[in-house]
């Protein structure tokens, strides 16, 4: 099979960085285009990112030359797909006008999550939404938007989804965010160190939002949003990398721990039945340890190599009458971000959504 | 008014320390023996206390000659009243045996805070159950134990009192808890550091059983414990001092944000009236800013002085349908600890069942 | 004695707020004036700061309303001193506007800390350099312009000083320096968390400049450099507040640490002569236990209430040969900043330099 | 070639695990036996360090069963190689008792460093001491003591070493050490979380013996210490792994920066020579960037992966007359201890000294 080549939008970035590990040799994809700003325009990519501490790249993907975010240069460059590590406010118009031109977006910007014809997908939980993105197909000669889900919800949806078999009321759910979900300087030093701040712009609305709409039954091209209530708490932590969230989900009956414990263990979907190149084994991983999981300890979970950091990791399910508790933990910058978005382009690929070259 | 000799046994902890510093210049009591593990017996209070980060006390307590924490020193002293910071393990034997000999004692171990007779107290909530204790008088002679609650409890029964009046059905609290908690070696560097550790030993089921004794129906001299369900997810963080708690209320009918809003900021309890010297003015405090409270700017909440960190904060109050959310921030060596047991001596004196030298 | 009319410039920062802090109810200084940038323009001045950690102002002080940073504003509130929080960038030509009409300004602003007339003072160290000031006072009726020095050479040169008697040949010193020294959002917590970065960017120039001139010689109203060499090496490191600093000095013969610790100890200055408000009684203080100062135990030393975190901590100090050293800790927004310029101000109103309304 | 089989003593602490990791799989040994103290013994290894954060380990090193920490265990395992992994206080007689019966001991234990007839080793900075070790074999039938350094002189006497050329006359140092030096529970987190202590008990001390020893001059089986002067300063930050030190050097005359430089970045000796499994391709990384080396951005330097954690990070070289500053970074639980020994033993094999099985 020849490799489709891609774009990485945004390329600098903790995202945009973890964009270019998992691209780096991937079995399906061909990187051949990293965008930033103008200020980094001309730059060799191996050299802008040479300071920071996230991944290292090969010689091939670090001899990119970095190129403007801007439609028309990621078009030059050849690529069919674009990865999209963009702020929403920039991300909104130009994924559009890529989608116009006739690429496939996976986009981890917020922008275009709700819009009804596209698919919001977190592949464990709702691989048949990307049947939406056909009615993009048509309308836009072969372009389409997928995106993958906010960053926190990338782990709760999956979490709940084994969870739906018993009926879902209600989820209270509180955050525990790293600050790598900010953004390399998102999070000042002064604010957050030795401290937790008890409150993330706008993200109690995404989680209640995107998870309904994740959990929710298509029928055709139309998605009808889960109706269970949510109430979500966020915060930031001083850890670097792993959003641990504390769950509490309330069913109409009882549901003993162990019957909770066993669908998250037994939980297999599309991902890994397809045997995806950034697939985990298995997607839910149980802690067998009391104080388990741990951001610090368990945040790369995911096996095979390739998946590290896409595995979500649960654990101190407890459970008392109608209700059950539990801890997740969820690599915000890989299955929350730029690894959701890869699994979601293989996705695409092996349902014949995307096309080569 | 003569001042009421009291002792501080395990004085060189963190809690102890607070003691201390609580009791320095205190206008009911003179502190006048500390105790400690053999290791530091003899030696000058203030010497012992020297290399820590906590509180300077008054040339005079730092002149005390540290004793050894055995119920012989304590009553040789003269104290009438012992404020216990000892170890659970330790606490248990000593306390019963300094009640025996007549002693008043206000402790923060959890050792005899479900034992029928004993208050397990937060006076802005349950100040009537005071009058357990009168039982424990008569049997020992003027001898009887109080209790404080749990650290984090101290904070969550003081924030759910006032919420009584619209009907507690249930509550999911995920708490936040500083390492302060856990004593000065409690916590290793190696464990902590820019991680989370979803579990306390033991935790979950103190809140469980304390808030609903604390917000318990007195009979006589019996408490009914509360019906109210209670589902605790506790974790410890990065943080040096206050536990803060993210908390969703469940009524049994709709209950608007400023409902709950206008109970927190109008609460008012029997320490407030009485002018306790602990006591803060406002023992709940809301907080405006929508990223509050947090512990390192709003731990030391209270007034006047001689109540810093005696103040329970909330903020981010939210509510949809039956439920509420909002955070509660509690300082747990001050109000969950040392400080709560010194209101509690306080409220005993000035009901009557403290009596002095 | 009527108090002077004071400014600050540069209000709402670190340094501004420690500035308010110093000047609520100062007994020589009226706070008249606060400046900021136009976005906090017509704000309340304790609304504005109401968000931050650092310290409480009195309502009097909270009622003020931000001004713009410009002369013409500074001028029109009367105010006589202005006390300089801002950025280099800024300060430069306002500084010099401002003296030319005939203001006192004491900045805590690099621009014109190396100019030939104006005293780079640490009061302990050279209040006789404040003499160069007085060409300015002829040159610009009145007018002058006073600066601190850098944050870590605040300690430094300091801690040299009592030094000198035995003469200083080298020093080589390597800083732990907090976050607070880059501003609220200087240091990003993804830069720092876990992590010390050995590089402040011009810090080491600042440190070998300033340290020579401030330990050097006036002649009348020129000042001649010490000669003492100085290689510096700079880090940040996760600490919030005070500068620590490893220090090993080479004299041109043996000295034993028994002398300089006396030399330590025994150090008293003019600021202490003359009982100025914001002079700590013992401008150095030698720690005993071995393992002091730390930034977190230590950094607000210094008595009385009004001097907290004016003192500089030394310990460990070790002789071998014709080396020495030891440890110092520093407060870098107090001592290093915003307490140094007002211990500059009350010493050049001590000394008739400064004048009345 | 057969493998050696070898031994870890003390198996659970963080150098234990190191040691598990890098002797995995390894080409010369083979790993048959592991030790702990009397509570591990008789579990699975995989198990007893399932809980902790460092490396995972193969299936075949997990179904080891742990030993006691003793002679007899180690001898009947049939192990002819121990890596010490102990306390010194449990380490000095035990690997004496284990030479006695023709082990070769290769020890991160400080008990026998400065042992006449034991080579202290860093390789790349004195291979030829190992030549000491002969003498032990000759006495004790094949059996013999090598250690490695402690871990900040791990890095030290790499990074002075090719510095040697330009003689030595002095050296000041301060280091940033790792809270990983003090083992898995040695620093509680009260005591240095948003802290700098600046002692470590017994560690200056040992940063000049050492270091003068490994630079020594060896002459037939004796060692000539190094005369140049050490001037210590030691300190724990809070970072997880990871020893930065800030050295000052002197030399005779006047040194260049870029000659210095050059000295770094060219050095190689015996083990790249030899190419030994565990070193490092180049042993010094000049770092370009002026804000490097950092311990999070570069504990893990060294190539091939087998070296990860084994190169010693340099950068920042700045001088000034005589004078020569630079930062350094070195692993200390991998370069400043496992990764240390390890590469000891290859080099005692590939000499000859080291016998198989």
């Amino acid at each position: 099979m020849k490799k489709i080549k891609v774009a990485i939008l945004g390329c600098n970035g903790l995202v945009g960085r973890q964009f270019a590990r998992l691209l780096d040799d991937h079995p399906y994809f061909e990187l051949s285009c990293v965008t930033a700003s103008p200020s980094s325009q001309g730059k060799q990519y191996g050299e802008a990112i040479a300071h920071g501490s996230e991944p290292n790249v090969s010689e091939k993907t670090g001899s990119l030359v970095i190129r403007k975010t801007a439609a028309a240069a990621v078009i030059e460059s050849g690529a069919r797909v674009a990865f999209s590590a963009l702020p929403a406010a920039v991300a909104g118009d130009l994924e559009l006008e890529l989608r116009r031109n006739g690429l496939a977006v996976f986009s981890n910007a917020s922008s275009h999550r709700l819009d009804a014809q596209v698919p919001l997908l977190v592949p464990e939980a709702n691989a048949d939404h990307l049947e939406l993105a056909r009615v993009q197909v048509r309308e836009f000669h072969g372009g389409f938007i997928v995106t993958n889900s906010n960053c926190s919800v990338a782990g709760l949806a999956m979490a709940l989804k084994p969870l739906t078999v018993f009926s879902l009321r209600a989820v209270v759910v509180t955050t525990f965010q790293a600050i790598s979900g900010a953004g390399q300087r998102g999070v000042a030093a002064w604010d957050i160190l030795g401290n937790v701040i008890p409150y993330i712009d706008n993200e109690e609305e995404k989680i209640e939002r995107e998870t309904r709409k994740i959990l929710g039954t298509r029928t055709g091209e139309r998605i009808q949003d889960h109706e269970l209530e949510i109430y979500p708490s966020c915060s930031r932590v001083p850890v670097r990398n792993g959003h641990l969230l504390s769950v509490t989900v309330e069913f109409p009956g009882p549901v003993g721990a162990e019957a909770i414990a066993a669908a998250f263990s037994g939980f297999r979907a599309q991902p890994q039945r397809m045997a995806l190149p950034t697939a985990p084994r298995r997607p839910l991983l149980l802690q067998g340890n009391e104080d388990r999981p741990q951001p610090l300890l368990d945040v790369q979970a995911g096996e095979p190599e390739r998946a590290r950091g896409m595995a979500v990791s649960v654990g101190r399910v407890r459970s008392s009458g109608n209700r059950c508790s539990f801890f997740l933990l969820v690599h915000n910058t890989v299955r929350g971000a730029a690894g959701g978005c890869v699994l979601n382009a293989e996705l695409a690929l092996k349902t014949n959504l995307l096309r080569g070259n």
